[in-house]
């Protein structure tokens, strides 16, 4: 038995080699490049592929993958949007995913970034970049003393409240779904207008419908309380930037943390010349604040997460190729 | 009913407004100056003083107050080491101090410099500095991951502890003296040398005495971990820098997280023209590397702890006023 991975960096190796070791009977191959009709034929021999990218899987190269027998894909990720279910079906071919790879990477991130700001880290940095050594005026808020509003009681929004919780702050969570946990603790609110009236921080853990696009928005954030932060890790979109920073300008919100950005594909995993050289002005605009801290849609990297990416595809890849029916077969007939 | 504050800064001036407004009976005036001879008299017609200051509180000031007919200081901080006790009793002052303030400003502080070095965000701060806005390969760890010793379980490491069980870490503990509660829950262990042993980061929250100056030395680093962190909030006193600097630069330790360093005043509180222009060799070393974060003897400095710092103080002061005796006296007879 042989599986072939497309796209493996550097940091997901040591994983890799593991799970290799604790399978003695499976050949192992890989590669850097991505799954393209250039390099689809390095899969030559191999029972199924693992692959990972965020660029179009075309049908070229699925093709490629079908002439040499190829059937099973297992992608190390969540999103298989950049599949077109019709290739994947009159090729004959069986993907699986990664449901949920590690909440608390996301979760951990998220309230990272509400200590960041609440303790006003940024400004500290760039006082101390000066050769400022001082702590007055720079004071800061507590965790314990504020209410934060968890929008989205998933997997990911309750790793969020069992932290906050352990900080001590007061939790107000709302969601279509109700969690029977969180639920006994009485921690749902009944509709979003009452956490925004709850709220000292907001933290979005839905994904994106076309019904919440640009949730946060003028209206929303008029809803909000003077002062409020803003943590965004789960979808860009979710925010309207502009009205963000028309909130940041009027000080109706005193700071943002977001892991990912409306239009961030223009500007995250590229390098630019400086931080003020990004292509794109609203998200220039908001980098160069000192209440928001923005990071490259990176809350999920993780050891842990990287682990449990590359243990769950080449489990499901070696199942698949075993003639078993993992859980996590992702339905193409959508 | 007249008390005088001394040292009053700005952030510390909401607080003292709330205090006023609470006590209509009692008069409060206030002043930025510190207590010093030339300063002493504007406390004429106060029956007590409210005062913080780290420069030393000279005979000459004391003798002033003394010939006002003030017999009550009440300082705004737990230390009290920038008093000649001699003075006080020759002077006929009583003494009170604020012991606790908020564990949980410099709780939260040490589990967010934590969190920073676990996802390298010095390392993402200087990538997006550049205008790169990649991930790869600076990948992060989580705190649920790891093992921390909390070095000390009085007020602040027992809150240090439910934080860190929020967020799912192993904690060991070490203290001489037991809390009930640590105890039932299993988490001490016998000896410093056992929690070096295990513990993936280490955390101190001990006062300092002559019996643990350096305990962070060459031999104790010696018995952690290999890639172990270090945070101290406590005193700079206790961890050698030259120990920790070897350490560093030979991998044994990943990183630290300090809020106070040996022989932090020749740096701390005052401004250079540079991070790099700080006229200490040492913690212009430390300062400079991307896995360690300083921060100038700021995590106690939180909006909640200024607030419990003036209440305290004043009601103490009241109390002393009005003839009682509140719990915080300090022995000066010591």
């Amino acid at each position: 038995m042989k599986i072939f991975a497309y796209g493996i960096r550097e940091d997901e190796q040591p994983s890799l080699k593991k799970w290799e070791t604790a399978h003695p009977d499976v050949e192992v191959g890989f590669t850097d490049y991505t799954l393209t009709a250039d390099s689809a034929h390095l899969a030559e021999g191999s029972n199924g592929v693992v692959t990972l990218q965020t660029s179009p899987y075309t049908r070229d190269a699925l093709e490629v993958l079908h002439q040499l027998g190829i059937k099973y894909i297992s992608i190390r990720n969540v999103g298989f949007d950049n599949f077109k279910f019709q290739d994947l079906n009159e090729l004959d071919f069986t993907l699986t995913n990664v449901p949920v790879y590690s909440p608390n990477a996301i979760a951990e991130h998220a309230v990272i970034l509400m200590g960041r700001l609440l303790r006003r880290v940024p400004e500290f940095d760039q006082k101390m970049d000066n050769g400022d050594f001082t702590w007055s005026p720079t004071i800061g808020k507590e965790y314990r003393e504020q209410t934060v509003g968890v929008v989205g009681t998933g997997h990911i929004g309750r790793v969020v409240i069992q932290i906050l919780q352990g900080f001590g702050a007061k939790v107000v969570a709302y969601d279509v779904f109700h969690n029977p946990d969180i639920e006994k603790q009485g921690l749902y609110v009944d509709s979003l207008e009452e956490l925004y009236k709850k709220a000292d921080i907001i933290t979005l853990h839905v994904p994106l419908f076309d019904s919440n696009k640009h949730m946060i928005n003028d209206d929303s954030i008029a809803q909000m309380k003077d002062g409020v932060y803003i943590i965004n890790c789960a979808r860009g979109e979710l925010v309207d930037t502009d009205a963000l920073i028309k909130g940041l300008d009027s000080g109706k919100i005193a700071g943002a943390g977001l892991d990912v950005l409306d239009d961030e594909n223009s500007v995250f995993g590229k390098v630019w010349s400086s931080r003020e050289n990004i292509p794109n002005e609203k998200i220039r605009n908001l980098a160069k604040r000192l209440n928001v801290i923005i990071t490259p849609h990176s809350a999920f990297y993780t050891e842990t997460a990287i682990h449990n990416m590359i243990t769950t595809s080449f489990d499901s890849n070696l199942a698949l190729i075993e003639g078993e029916k993992p859980q996590n077969i992702v339905d193409t007939n959508k």
